[in-house]
């Protein structure tokens, strides 16, 4: 383990640079947008750039597939304690949730880590445009998330744009 | 409701811009630089500003807080799947986590929303470099979770800087 090269020394002389110029120490904790953007991990995603976001500006939650399966503590902080009004809910072409099932990656962990991965529930999916309806549908049901507007997007990782989705 | 501007509108025009000069077409998925980062959803950080990720590099993680126990399913299947060997965990001064209890939330949950929330962690905490620690902890400890570096900050939202946290 010792030999692979940490990527630490280069995000740290990278956060030199940014500090040096930092302008937006006096921001207020609560997003002056009031939106929570729910995104997926997916490297090639620069959730500020693709929307135009500042510090300061939203909420961005992310995970594997931008799931609200998975988010859903995050969600009920955001609007109770600090007054997010609105969703908007991001998957991608190209996503790894695409490329497997729950059952081949517990199957994998067992072989490869020897350990039981049973009780989680990965959130694969097969079809990318019901995955973002299938989200905003659990957002919109769920009792503990505000009546506020939801809207879905697929951003096309070879374009750069964001397509909405409609049911 | 409806009477509230939607951000939608602006978030699509940013967008249109961005994909316009967009060039970062044929990337591929498994993270260039090997890395998770898990950073919390408050909106002040801009994790790809402050650590210098270009779109491709790595995974990025967001829940509040940037709490381990809540992103173990993105952790797996990143690794698992994606090849990342590396995290970098990063939590904030000035952190909502820092400002209510569990037991406080769950209350104001079913003050104002006439619901139960009890069976969420909402995995608030009272010491920042602690929660750091306790979550670094947390993912070397766990089975399915590869022995690989993982280094974790607190983010000074005053500066801008990133201060490395030791135990």
């Amino acid at each position: 383990m010792a030999s692979v090269k940490s990527i630490v020394p280069e995000f740290e002389a990278a956060n030199q640079k940014y500090a040096a110029s930092f302008t937006k120490g006096s921001l207020p904790l609560p997003p002056g947008r009031k939106v929570i953007v729910l995104v997926c991990m997916d490297a090639r995603l620069d959730p500020a750039k693709l929307l135009g976001l500042e510090e300061g500006d939203a909420h961005v939650i992310r995970n594997a597939g931008g799931r609200a399966a998975d988010a859903l503590r995050s969600v009920v902080i955001s609007q109770q304690l600090l007054g997010t009004r609105e969703i908007v809910v991001i998957h991608h072409t190209d996503c790894g949730m695409l490329t497997f099932t729950d059952s081949e990656l517990k199957s994998k962990v067992r072989k490869d880590l020897n350990e039981d991965a049973d009780h989680i529930a990965f959130l694969s999916f097969k079809d990318l445009k019901q995955s973002v309806l299938d989200d905003i549908s659990l957002l919109k049901k769920n009792p503990l998330v505000l009546d506020i507007p939801i809207t879905g997007y697929v951003y096309d990782v070879k374009t750069g744009k964001i397509n909405k989705v409609e049911a």
